[in-house]
């Protein structure tokens, strides 16, 4: 129970009395917590999801919680895949950054091998030369650079997903 | 139903009678199928997964079941984060591949003044020195290659959870 004449999102979306002993409260009392348990009640059903919580110690329950309305949320916004689709998404660019550093280790190897052959040409007066195959390299960096990378992910996929 | 006398996976964990209409049999027939479904009757519960399985279209019931068993295994094998612990393992790689990206570009536009500045220091008689430099740089991306990457992540997770 949250307060005074107050049920936690889970008893609101149950339609039942929210007491002291309510094991959801605790973490289903924030603004859109009746949406986030509509789905984690039709996903896992919300007698699972009791019986998880209570097998947890109370300090790791907040994270169940959070991992368990994230996994429902994306299993109702993506029914075939759930979470696994952004899985995939991240071994994806995984595959772009390690083939970028192959591609960036190549052209570090191909330039050594023309310094030591050929170390007259970077000269100053080649240095025209030189710059414009370092910026494209620097872009392609950048590029990678935008990919998305945050820690904050489960707050922000609640976020995307509460507003499709 | 799988054949005669024979019952899926999900039939024999829920030690009922498998027909020709059961909606488990398609995608719980294999190897562990009865300990798959164990753990996914205790996740989500079977009659959520029925649901699910049964809004699909044919063609996407294989994929939604695979994900499904997969999701209720790593939640099993890690009941507070579940498969989002594989998640955030995912974008710990992304961090230190695009850290390892800034740290070779560093070295890059480093060395390419360097040339610029003192394009004599890289003749021939000097490639002892920018050899081991160069094998440094390729050493640690080496070192981020091995990395674990492959796309048969679900089949290879379930292999794993199934050895725990």
């Amino acid at each position: 129970m949250t307060g005074l004449n107050s049920s936690c999102g889970a008893c609101k979306f149950l339609r039942r009395r929210c007491t002291n002993e309510c094991i959801f409260a605790p973490y289903f009392s924030y603004e859109h917590a009746t949406t986030h348990f509509s789905a984690v009640h039709k996903v896992f059903g919300a007698s699972n999801v009791s019986k998880l919580l209570s097998c947890l110690p109370v300090l790791e329950r907040t994270d169940a919680a959070i991992t368990v309305a994230y996994e429902a949320l994306a299993r109702m916004h993506d029914p075939v895949y759930g979470c696994v689709s952004h899985i995939f998404s991240l071994q994806q660019q995984i595959a772009c950054l390690m083939e970028e550093i192959e591609v960036i280790e190549n052209q570090m190897a191909n330039r050594a091998v023309d310094i030591c052959n050929n170390p007259y040409l970077f000269t100053q007066s080649n240095i025209d030369q030189s710059v414009p195959i370092l910026d494209s390299e620097i872009a392609a960096v950048d590029q990678i650079s935008e990919i998305y990378l945050d820690s904050g992910i489960i707050e922000r996929l609640l976020q995307e997903l509460d507003q499709d």
